[in-house]
């Protein structure tokens, strides 16, 4: 396939962008990645994702496809060319796209407000352990003694998952906290050195001090206090 | 299949809950309908669902699957008795899955105001009708002259918007302005009237007056409130 048949609409420290690029990765597709300036969205963007307005968007032959766990089914589904992303089992698929939600929805959120100081740092703080207990209780049942979630190989829950790490241990430097915690969830923070550094995610995950960086910079702090107003 | 290797834990007013009866109904799976209390919780609720402790719940063969919109692609994925529900193409698919998930996290949010008053009733409207807009241009697009959304037999986005439309009718009575309107939105108003007498939906949506009545009750609107603040 040509390059150009496949555009990546991204940015280097998007959690949700990165899902795409380990699913391609995975699959061994070519594809071009153009990156959006920070703090605002190109035309092309604006025109593929009118509703959100929002990255990753994954053009194919000229047709969008939008939201990360959604472009990841899509390249799962369209290449053949790597390993499965999705467990071939309905059941074990609705346990990963379960734990998927988790993690966007209740999980997430709270990762986001990096800067929180005082008293709603500390919510912060017992929110997120709080998940990754219920996280590292998933991963013991689902994983069954395998390397990743329910397989020896990456796969969609790993990706939903694993794309915060670098988020989480951003939020670790600037908190000065420790979050994944070898003592307390063991399974997880082997799973997360394994998934760092396997070959097709250690190009594409940012690297901590940028993201620290930008975590404290004028723009991340005004958009974590709009994370946590809303 | 024994009928109790099937359960369902839901409510008649949930819509999601709804979704999961709509695709068994597709299937011709017969299954246990067990109703929570309002306001209560069941030891098997909160058991199957321990993280969010939230309907429907199908359990299957003991095993629970969670989250309404995963609930319809397991019951898709596990039985072959009737049409299948989500689209073969993945594009298709990924479409449908895109609407799915902006009903669900835009849309509803709004609708789930019932019984807002003054400003907030018109901001609630003036979204609803918006998010409607965005849904009949959805709709022309997708149906491409077809009775359903893509299909000529109910499939998933119909599934997953379809079940809003009883507490949308709710809406347009308590606040006595017609939202689904057959000048505004005329390919909506149709496909509407003909999934809402659907064998598979006819007999499980809920009537308009009774929610209608449960939406002026004052635990809908500790919930409304409760759901506007947050």
């Amino acid at each position: 396939m040509a390059r150009t048949e496949l555009k990546l609409l991204g940015a280097w420290l998007s959690p949700y962008v990165m899902r795409a690029r380990i699913a391609l990765n995975i699959k061994s597709v070519d594809y071009e990645f153009l990156q959006e300036t920070l703090g605002s969205k190109s035309q092309l963007l604006l025109e593929s994702n009118p509703v959100h307005k929002k990255i990753p968007v994954l053009i194919h032959k000229g047709k969008p496809i939008c939201e990360s766990l959604i472009i990841v089914e899509y390249i799962d589904e369209t290449w053949s060319s790597g390993p499965s992303i999705l467990p071939s089992d309905p059941y074990d698929r609705a346990i990963a796209k379960f734990w998927g939600t988790y993690v966007d929805e209740k999980w997430f959120p709270n990762l986001r407000i990096l800067t929180a100081e005082g008293e709603a740092k500390d919510h912060v703080i017992r929110t997120i352990v709080e998940g990754l207990d219920l996280l590292e209780d998933a991963f013991v049942k689902i994983s069954k003694g395998k390397t990743f979630f329910g397989e020896d190989q990456i796969g969609y829950l790993d990706i939903a998952f694993g794309c915060y790490l670098g988020w989480l241990r951003a939020l670790e430097k600037i908190s000065e906290v420790k979050l994944l915690d070898e003592a307390k969830t063991p399974g997880l923070a082997k799973w997360a050195d394994t998934f760092s550094s396997h070959p097709a995610v250690k190009d594409v995950k940012p690297e901590v001090d940028k993201l620290v960086e930008y975590g404290k910079s004028p723009e991340a702090k005004y958009r974590a206090a709009k994370a946590a107003s809303s």
